[in-house]
């Protein structure tokens, strides 16, 4: 069963059912309206950087929740939800290094981990579709493509690193209605960070993400890029912090507010 | 000479003639246009918990910049400003109490300090005026009326506290207009947290305010409330680092972005 058959579960149900390990599947669709987010799970050592890195790069790394040292409830977006066990898919890191894809992260668990939850674009993909504007990788059915960019973002501590911006090609002529529907959400990326010319950013072919897969851009249509969650994961991997836990690509966590309560305006 | 003399100076000539000690009254007015920071300095061993503090807190406690620890200098907003000399008068906080009110913090610096800097509502009131709303306390040169409310900040490690607020009477007619232009900048404490009746958040008498002066409500006008850069000192104060620095109320430190640059829509 896809994550589109639980659309009208409540965040609460579709944590429950991931937490007794029944689903391990992509997240999307499940809980719909409600806000999914990215995991970065750090030792309190590395917290600090992760948490200067974000303040200083907030369109890629959009903080919405940081537990307490040790607590694995995100009291904020998800409370009495488990961080270690509500997730159908994790990745743990070592130096770098992806040596695990397991299903709960119990047995990693240490008293000084701190987990960040971060936006994820999904959010404003529904401020797209409802703004009657086509997202071509779900029209698809296959994960936006990514590409690592050439803007640098602002280093701080440990942590540096390129911007990874995500691709959806837009009508030319709903180009600036994207901008404006996506630009209600500052905490989830918010409006694009380039639209046009993909090599201003230093993406030599379009054709070829470096995340994700490739999808058609129509004539009529122009590229627009968004700041991508991924940065955060990737400059994280570029540091090679001694170990970290995210979310396995897809399987975001469900957390209880709406997508629309991330809209300024 | 009051800060406006010095309005078409730039932030770099405005922080130059402050680091030289040749000014040293409040900052209101100087390079208008540009946005203006309240700062707080502590020990690396705090900033952790108040920077998930802010980020728990984003209304009252909107971060512009955190610098390196033992670095003074704001590479973010203000390149080659030393944040030890460049604001007119600090105040040195020990165990929760002022001890000291200096013109500079050389003599105070450690190589385990970090300073934050947090946006203030003189830009979100440029904004109020461009829309020809009335700012009252501008109006009467007087301080904004602030008060402790019985909103209780989300805590964060060793910092919780009320929410303080800033109050500006509005024209009945004219609060819509407030909540919008004020909500385009919601780096710099945003729309109003409430409108209207004070003691739906706790504010047993409006005319008597915890700080800065009283000012009148006129027949047709409604209280209006912000969240308030004062919060974060506040947190800080009641939970009694062992030293912490900040600017002197009013005496702000002058960075380089313009306001607009924090406009989101």
């Amino acid at each position: 069963m896809k994550g589109s058959a639980f659309s009208e579960y409540s965040p609460q149900q579709v944590r429950e059912i991931i937490r007794k390990g029944d689903y391990d599947l992509p997240t999307p669709g499940m809980a719909k309206g409600h806000v999914q987010a990215n995991l970065v799970v750090l030792p309190k050592d590395w917290a600090y950087d992760f948490l200067v890195f974000a303040q200083r790069n907030p369109k890629p790394c959009p903080v919405l929740d940081v537990t307490e040292p040790g607590d694995p409830e995100p009291k904020i977006v998800a409370p009495g939800a488990d961080i270690r066990t509500d997730i159908p898919k994790y990745r743990v890191w070592i130096d770098g290094q992806c040596v695990d894809e397991p299903k709960d992260i119990l047995k990693y668990w240490r008293d000084d981990f701190v987990a960040f939850l971060l936006g994820c674009s999904f959010t404003f993909e529904s401020a797209l579709l409802d703004a009657k504007i086509p997202v071509r990788h779900i029209e698809k059915g296959s994960n936006v493509p990514m590409y690592i960019t050439n803007i640098q973002c602002k280093p701080a501590g440990r942590l540096s690193g390129p911007m990874v911006v995500s691709m959806r090609p837009i009508p030319y002529n709903q180009v600036s209605t994207a901008v404006l529907s996506t630009g209600r959400f500052p905490a989830v990326h918010g409006a694009p960070i380039h639209i046009g010319n993909p090599e201003a950013i230093g993406i030599k072919n379009v054709n070829s993400p470096d995340f994700g897969d490739a999808v058609p851009i129509y004539d009529n249509e122009v590229p627009v890029f968004w700041a991508c969650g991924v940065t955060p994961q990737a400059a994280l991997m570029a540091s090679k912090p001694p170990l970290a836990i995210t979310h396995a690509p897809g399987h975001m966590f469900v957390a209880d507010p709406k997508d629309s309560s991330y809209a300024v305006f």
